[in-house]
């Protein structure tokens, strides 16, 4: 299976904090924590826990660029 | 400065693609290459250059998870 | 493979118009025709072609709701 | 009224979850469930109700594709 | 016809920069410039022109804040 | 410090609404009320408080068009 999101970036999972429809999931990617809002549903269906290995996916028309 | 976006990862830009209206920006973070779709007007105006430091911007509800 | 994204939509590649740097794809879905902008990367990368088969993924926080 | 997004898929609303600010609604499009997570104060403003007429609206820049 | 979008943002169209694919489409809002990039298709089929009135219309979920 | 999103629009925050992840924030902008959902995380360590300035951001790929 591939999908056509340039950025797939594995990890394992350090955090999840179910709201009333929404998750918030947290993936260390090398060191770096990345964030994900992704639906309660979701969180069971993939059935994630902390400690489990999962890559965060994001589409590249949805990155910015920053500069200082 | 801050943003609400959850994910702000610096990193170096190692290539920029530009094409008629958007311009493919990639940024080395810590290894992992992360591809940012942008307007080649945002590329000239931030001054973007291969070497350059810069940080990839992603808010949280963009980043999906992906099991295997 | 599984993924957060709630809408995984299989169909078959009606058409590929390729640009400078996005194409645009669409996929007939049960005779609804989806269009996407991805990367001309991807195409390449996930060997696209008219009349294979691909799924369209859509994150739940990315579709709106319209009512006449 | 006409808008840009490429996608506006015609169905029947079949099921609405309500969260603490966001709500989960899922609308049957020929048979394939498209979910969508929009604001509370969306689904009130709109009248969603179970069994109404919707259409699930989405960019093409938010469409991913998949293939296995 | 009515949108789940919580922005939707009545102006005048003061430019249309076309790509090959990729059109970005600029709306002066209130005396703000709002860019939106869309398909050269969406373009075309709407019959967007320069001086014409039309809306920004954005998902809250896509919009970011930042504070100085 | 810049970002590459072409729309950041310098307002005042007139309203915080708290879910149990996901936050609503309204800022007025040049007299139009422009709605952003981030998270309550954000919300804190960005210190939003009605009254405060604050600026949307919203990358023009998130941006689309409508006309009546």
């Amino acid at each position: 299976m591939k999908i056509s999101a340039r950025n797939v970036l594995a990890g394992k999972i350090v955090d999840i904090k179910k709201g009333a429809t929404t998750s918030h999931v947290q993936i260390d990617v090398n060191g770096k924590i990345i964030t994900s809002a992704i639906t309660n549903e979701a969180v069971e269906e993939l059935g994630l826990k902390v400690g489990g290995e999962a890559s965060a996916v994001i589409k590249s028309s949805d990155v910015m660029v920053m500069v200082s």
